[in-house]
């Protein structure tokens, strides 16, 4: 089975992992030199599109910013899945924002920003403290931007008028801004067939904005059963096949969908050894018409995100049930490197092992790791 | 971290999976075709081994039947892990019983045969029923005769005699014959700093002298610790570097060394699911001077070989607890094409699955496995 990635960063490359076992050979097209890679030896396989369509069984994708014409040339190909609206919805605030509506999925109050009018009806409608964030190419905490004082509203409305200036196709969403107790997401896949498995809830640390420490334990039935029945409406509505990723607000124990993400997704890459059956290998089971493999938590899993660093001490991998996934990246301030999984048998045996990491690891390179380990 | 391994097929190629968290790239070594290729994809990376020996930073090998004067070349470039010696002990049965008796290691009485006269001799001195191998290229039951009868020495020495004048090089080891138990292994790895860690034994279940089914399961701790003395006494002997298996026949609980692989070998695929650390990437570590991960068994896990096969059932993905492995290979008559594991938390609860694998599986494909089961 020939599967075609729209991306060459490095979900791509952990599909390539995951399925080279079940004889699924795995292609990238890279969006911005229009080429086609290997996406583990960045070998050049092809040039455009079109030809890369012809030869896969299947399209899919690895991020949701795709040029609209790109996603119309997939579409047409009647291979991509999870599918062009799926991946419009995913990277576009607007279209997310509406579908979570139609879904009947819970989430923050909201109004669509096209100019100033628009920017004081949402003060007037939803009241402050609000969240600004772009409507297109937002990810990682970039495009966002807070008002909590009215005062301030006229010098942030120069801010966002100038970045929608920029571009004809932008818009801005305005939230509710939500105090949230922390922020939960939860992976899953749906195949061919409609067949949903979903994995544990995860419990997600950013920094920055940035993912910093993602962690799966087992946690309150309730919360899991609310999560798995939003993931299902908005799956169902969107006929979605793959794997996609939801994260939430947990706001006294009632879930609140913050965002989508059509996709694998860095809050499942405990999977890889806390479930039986990882998120990249379970997309591309669903995607590829295989049965799903099992989501269950094996054990309590952490994964830590390794950040503008193609280092870290040796010594770690001396822990037991430690696994470094390196992205084979040249290193750059911030970029996504690689990250750390953690396993054990229980959350206290976690909590030991995690303290023991953190130990090992430079605090400048992973801060409020310490911090975050109180939390746990 | 470059490292380069004789040979381009399955372990090759799970090195290269199980390297690429680790940022460890993989090249390989076709014997054959004197070509250097990627192991997954089969990518011509280069021609000629010299070139290789240069861009490598560690030289590695997947199997033991190497000719002589390329295991020269690789152990001259002075990074070839575990070195010449290792694995010509590995490939040469007389080799290989020497290192056995000068480790002090138990292993069956045996001479070699280069002539008539020896032939006799060993009949003579080591006494009837008698296993004969050839010194060199046997694997798999390949190269093995039986002698129960004196009546029968005639015409099976008439055979041997041609077996031998084929190829100058080649001799016979005449073995006293084992009534074993059953045949365990045991697969570990010694790192560059002489650290060892040894995965549990694992049973081992051959149909035709094909390994068709392995199985880590908790077992005694006696038997355990005789093999693990085993090993370090030959994996010290040997100054042995990388992943070193050993197979042994159990006769009443007193273990004898069958014969050793200085490798990755099929009777640890089962760690890939049942270890944190499976046997590819602690070779990779061990070679390239990272400190071994655990070799714990983490949950009882049974692996069942592919032979002669490129299709399954679908439906044994919807095990639970269920890895499937190909090798991306040409379909072939007996040939090793993929295995699968198959993990569960207690012994009965593996049973039960395996019962249920045997289930969905052609019989005809997977013969002995019913017989296997009631084993267990």
């Amino acid at each position: 089975m020939k599967v075609l990635v729209l991306g060459a960063g490095q979900l791509a490359r952990m599909m390539a992992l995951a399925g080279a076992p079940l004889n699924i050979s795995i292609s990238a097209y890279d969006v911005n030199s229009d080429n086609i890679v290997h996406p583990l030896t960045q070998q050049l396989l092809g040039n455009g599109l079109a030809q890369a369509l012809v030869d896969a069984d299947v399209v899919t994708a690895e991020f949701e910013h795709i040029p609209l014409p790109v996603l119309a040339q997939c579409q047409q190909s009647g291979k991509f899945l999870p599918g062009a609206q799926a991946i419009q919805v995913g990277g576009d605030r607007r279209l997310e924002k509406s579908l979570l509506q139609t879904a009947g999925v819970a989430t923050s109050a909201f109004t669509v920003i096209n100019n100033e009018t628009d920017f004081n009806a949402a003060i007037a409608q939803l009241g402050l403290p609000l969240v600004f964030k772009s409507a297109l190419a937002g990810y990682d905490g970039k495009g966002q931007w807070r008002l909590k004082d009215a005062a301030a509203a006229p010098a942030l409305w120069q801010e966002l008028a100038a970045f929608l200036a920029a571009d004809p196709q932008q818009a801005i969403v305005a939230e509710q801004f939500i105090r949230f107790d922390r922020e939960v997401s939860l992976v899953g896949a749906r195949n061919r067939h409609g067949e949903i498995k979903v994995y544990p809830l995860t419990e997600n640390h950013h920094v920055n904005g940035v993912l910093s420490v993602s962690l799966a334990r087992p946690l309150d039935t309730a919360l899991q059963q609310q999560a798995e029945q939003m993931f299902t409406a908005v799956a169902e509505q969107l006929n979605y096949v793959g794997v996609l990723a939801i994260e939430f607000f947990d706001v006294q124990g009632k879930l609140l969908v913050n965002e989508l993400a059509p996709r694998v997704h860095n809050s499942g890459h405990w999977t890889q050894q806390g479930a039986d059956c990882c998120q990249f290998a379970n997309h591309l089971r669903a995607v590829c018409g295989l049965p799903l493999g099992s989501t269950a938590l094996i054990r309590p899993t952490l994964m830590v995100n390794i950040l503008g660093e193609d280092q870290v001490p040796n010594s770690i991998l001396e822990l037991p049930a430690l696994g470094l996934h390196w992205y084979g990246k040249t290193k750059r301030a911030g970029r996504k490197m690689g990250h750390i999984n953690l396993s054990a048998n229980s959350t206290a045996e976690l909590k030991a092992r995690f303290a023991q990491l953190i130990d090992l690891l430079p605090a400048a390179t992973f801060p409020e790791l310490e911090q975050m380990l109180q939390q746990l």
